[in-house]
């Protein structure tokens, strides 16, 4: 028998899960109660999602026709309220196992679940289902029906998302005044246990922190949990912790974490001979994969939402980490939401952009040409949306409900369309027309490129300041502000003359008087571009001082913010509220993307790795030795002052030194003295 | 305090009760099973819906905003797996009591709920949930929440449908040699219910039949009941019946109906000196009533479904009934279902266009303003799907995936479009047009009554045949093909010239080589035009022939269709299934509508009922007496061959009788000598 997969309508799964995720945040905490008789009372309340959460159908058909030689049996199963198989116009019910002889079939499944969502699964050989499957819906017909090979038994549940669990000990468990606070020695996710407590049955409070100020902060706190213990245990939803404590309580009981996570393998490795460095990479690998959960998630202590802009720089991250695709394909797909498009992507217009960029990105990293035309007819929708809300001139303008972000910075937003945002939705022109010249798709490449080298004049011609010898954010104020980030993009999307990037590294990049970025979140971007002028010295300088900065405080995970010049526990502050910083934010891990792109040095060069160089850099270390994933291969680069060794078992590479190309054969060490 | 209702987003209500009632229909029967031990198995599956069925919203955020002048208290009830209360930002659980001081509030309500649909109360009084709460989501703001007056205590279950019920008796119950039948009298419907059954916890069979030749054929009978008792008692869904039969059961049970129905008063009455029209008209009633429920359904036995065509009928013949407005309104939702719009209602382009002229139709009849607002903006996404959809010269054409439907009849409908469609589309801009002057949309009034005057003068060039002095079906196949279904509508409809409508009249409607209409469905626009004209001969002709035909061989609700010709059994046969016709359909309930309209002669001259005529007609009766539903008052009429006494509680009353008009006061009887 063939290897069955559960089924169900394309994008169903991610929509559901992205529905739970983004309805499971909490405003939780404790507070004086006046008005109670406890002293004290846990607030729990639900924190509704910031912009529209889609849901999955509730009715859902698939079909599928063929002609088998010989006897054949189909054994159905759904986990749908109402379902039925319908074989040649026969209705068969859940459980049945039919036989076929020798013939041509139409099989239909179709049933409906009010709450989840419907899936079906066939025991069968040319029936088993798969994604052969095709919808058969009133609206669509044709595309290929959802799956995936987490869910390949009878026994699964497509409604539980498939994470692994280990139980882990705090590491050291301390008597307080107060209270006890156990300590699992690093940031951890997962669910806080309870056994053997005694009394048996009882209620009693968790305070949970990342740090052990917040832990045993129990008015400020953001995680409290009211743990009501039945027969000794207790099992909490999964949260983000480092310490757990346990204030006041008179009995007894132990306390573990069913740490949650998904089981990904790293490919990449990076060593080098500061072993700061090495331990902001191992940091931030821990820090990565603590985000990579139903999608890459901002950061696992709050808001645990999908996030475009900040899931974006997570792909790149993970493209030189793992070889994983699915938590890019999933959070593609919950981003993206159901038709019909009414708002940007979590409401912000630079996101539905970053959206567009970011499937031709996966594309040009890992190949899976079948991804992009899953996705196409959600990217031309998208690209119509965006189009329906051009100004006269078909550029950008801001309509009413669009949050223009690009960053936390000041820009003139309400002034008039901001440079940055111009020259991503003029990026994401050239990654559509890519996509479409992908699928063959000639009309809309041609019609995408014509429109990006349009609006690249254009951005040229308004926002570009003879003067200032920069790009401008806006033009319509007449106050000809410059900021770093639309002249960041302009070097790192190549928008515009060798001679204005080389005007914008001198008048912006190395111009003290423009305002320094601010977040790691655009850092991302600012690293990025000093690394492509080949400023290393600033990234590792950053490494040290950032970075490094965080790890000499004790951080276990890269913080969503860090600022030298704070003392204690102002770190970790945010948003107004005493802890309300993440300390395990995902876009921290951008190390790993630099240190993999520009010290080890591996970049396609072409669509899908099919060419790649490799360009190795010291730096300012002594030696690097790492790995890079290739597709599904790798690429080891070894470096010191003398040598350069690589290997890899993929073809396509070229080791790149002071300018001499070395073809690298697939699978023969390549040894270059230097 | 303020009367509080649950409140939910708008349509959502609908949504979920049409969703759960066309995932309901099963297939369900009896067979000999080879392969089973039993010598019978019950079959049992789900029939899956003919068209896309839309969910509710998982997720809903509804806001009030005011200011208070006193203190006041607001609590706060919800049905959603999570939901919380923000005022003024600060959030607050369900169940929470919150005071309030004098000053100014933001209060938005916000939840998630997985299966169902999200709901909310609030105690209060400024706060009180009721419909001046509104959508506050990422799609839309503005809206008024969704409610109605079922719904009105914290207890209450907006997802359950308040259904009254009461318990039936059997009339009889009857031994036959192989089981015991239990017949209740007429058609009814409701849950069968087993009381003291011995042995207490066992398995049987109850089949459900119309006719008892239904019930007691067990292999080919729609609905087979598998019961499994419990401690002697047992439940089923509900479902349509006369007689219930149990075979082959030896033990002891006691079986009853739990009737379900909604309450709804009837205001007409109708009584003249022939007794089977009486019987007629309260046979009428009672099916009308029969298929009164979430919706206005087609017939109570099979599918249960809501169709527009068919609905549209009932809504001419409940304005002619009752006062009752909800059913109507709760069917116009459920047929349009949500945004983005694919597919035709039911997929039946004319269904799509009824849908458009019952909102108009609604209002002219109710005076109802609010609800024609709040379905507008999806009239306006009807039509611009219409027209997405129209050739290039803005008529109807037939597109992939269009069920043009019209009647069972035969029509030329592969060969281009049809005049019927083309007739019908053209009264829908009409409709259109009407709605958008009642709401001052005068750009849309505008271009709907132009497209109105296009498609007229078009319709009479292209489908008009001179020769044949009628309305030929299509014009592309040159046959100049001739049915009664455009003509029909060119008379209803006011579609032509009165010398055309003569000649339509004399050529087609009393031209005996024109196909008659065959089935009730249509025979209704036909009784309507028939009437029109004046030939009421006709009418009351196929009264006896048609309805009493049927009464005659003891039916006790109006059948799906009825064909003299036929003997025994034969009756109950359709789509190929031996009991597949359904003896409760609802457009057999179409005297209601002809009798008040055209008898007792009660017509709305203007919209909503702001004039209207009575034109008294005896047809041909000695003596007629009656009362007609007028908004929220009625009229009644008695007239005999000597005089004719009117009486109404509402203003703008004229009686018209031989072409004289006299003005009816209100609260005044007037009677006239004849």
């Amino acid at each position: 028998m063939k290897q069955s997969k559960w089924i169900w309508y394309p994008g169903d799964f991610e929509l559901y899960h992205s529905m739970l995720l983004h309805n499971r945040r909490r405003v939780n905490g404790v507070y004086k109660n006046l008005n109670s008789q406890k002293e004290i009372d846990v607030a729990d309340t639900y924190y509704y999602p910031m912009w529209r959460v889609d849901a999955p159908r509730r009715n859902c058909t698939l079909i599928k026709k063929a002609k088998i030689e010989n006897k054949e049996t189909v054994e159905f199963f759904s986990n749908a309220d109402n379902a039925c198989m319908i074989i040649n116009g026969k209705y068969h019910a859940p459980g049945t196992k039919v036989e076929l002889e020798k013939g041509e079939y139409t099989v239909r499944l179709t049933g409906f679940k009010n709450s989840g969502f419907p899936c079906f699964y066939i025991k069968g050989d040319t029936f088993a289902s798969d994604e052969s499957w095709e919808v058969n819906d009133f609206d669509k017909k044709g595309e290929k029906a959802g799956c995936n090979n987490s869910y390949l038994s009878p026994d699964d549940d497509p409604e539980v998302f498939k994470f692994s669990y280990k139980r882990l000990d705090p590491v050291s468990i301390t008597r307080t005044a107060g209270g006890v606070v156990y300590d699992f020695g690093k940031e951890v996710f997962g669910k806080i246990t309870l056994k053997n407590t005694i009394p048996k049955n009882c209620e009693l409070l968790i305070v949970l922190g990342e740090t052990v100020e917040e832990a045993t902060d129990i008015y400020e706190a953001n995680n409290v949990l009211n743990a009501i213990v039945k027969d000794g245990e207790y099992v909490s939803q999964s949260s983000a912790l480092r310490y757990a404590y346990i204030p006041d309580f008179e009995g007894e009981t132990e306390l573990y974490l069913d740490f949650e996570y998904l089981d990904i393998e790293d490919v990449a490795e990076f060593k080098c001979d500061n072993e700061l460095i090495n331990k902001i990479w191992d940091t931030c690998v821990y820090t990565l994969h603590l985000n990579m959960r139903e999608g890459f998630f901002d950061g696992i202590k709050r808001d645990r939402w999908v996030w475009s802009g900040d899931a974006y720089q997570s792909y790149f991250v993970n493209y030189y980490l793992t070889r994983d695709k699915e938590t890019v394909k999933r959070t593609i797909r919950m981003l993206r939401g159901r038709a019909p498009i009414t708002t940007h992507i979590n409401t912000i217009t630079d996101y539905t952009f970053y959206w567009i960029c970011s499937i031709w990105d996966y594309y040009y990293f890992t190949k899976d040409t079948e991804f992009v035309r899953d996705v196409y007819p959600d990217m031309l929708a998208t690209l119509e949306f965006i189009e329906g809300r051009l100004s006269e001139d078909k550029m950008y303008t801001t309509r009413n409900g669009d949050w223009v972000f690009i960053d936390w910075a000041q820009f003139d937003r309400k002034e008039g369309p901001i440079c940055a945002e111009q020259m991503l939705l003029c990026h994401s022109y050239k990654a559509m027309a890519s996509c479409a010249e992908l699928l063959d798709d000639t009309k809309t490449k041609d019609y995408c490129l014509d429109r990006a080298r349009y609006m690249e004049e254009r951005i040229n011609q308004l926002y570009w300041d003879k003067e200032k010898g920069a790009f401008v954010d806006d033009y319509t104020s007449g106050r000809r502000n410059v900021t770093r980030h639309a002249n960041i993009f302009a070097l790192l999307f190549d928008l515009t003359s060798k001679e204005r990037q080389d005007s914008i590294i001198k008048n912006v990049i190395y111009n003290k008087e423009i305002a320094p970025i601010t977040t790691p979140y655009f850092e991302f971007y600012e690293l990025d571009a000093m690394c492509k002028i080949g400023d290393f010295k600033y990234v590792t300088d950053m490494l040290d001082s950032y970075w490094g900065g965080m790890l000499r405080l004790g951080a276990t995970t890269i913080w969503e913010e860090f600022d030298p010049k704070m003392q204690g526990t102002e770190h970790y502050a945010m948003y107004g509220e005493k802890y309300g910083k993440s300390l395990c934010h995902a876009w921290g891990a951008s190390p790993i993307y630099l240190l993999g792109k520009y010290a080890l040095g591996v970049r396609p060069t072409s669509a899908g790795y099919a060419t790649f160089d490799i360009v190795p850099n010291l730096m300012c270390f002594n030696n690097i030795e790492g790995k890079v994933p290739v597709l599904d291969g790798y690429v080891s680069v070894k470096m010191d002052k003398c040598s350069i060794t690589v290997l890899t078992d993929m073809e396509g590479g070229t080791l790149v030194y002071n300018g001499v190309r070395y073809p690298v054969c697939k699978g023969e060490e390549l040894r270059i003295t230097i």
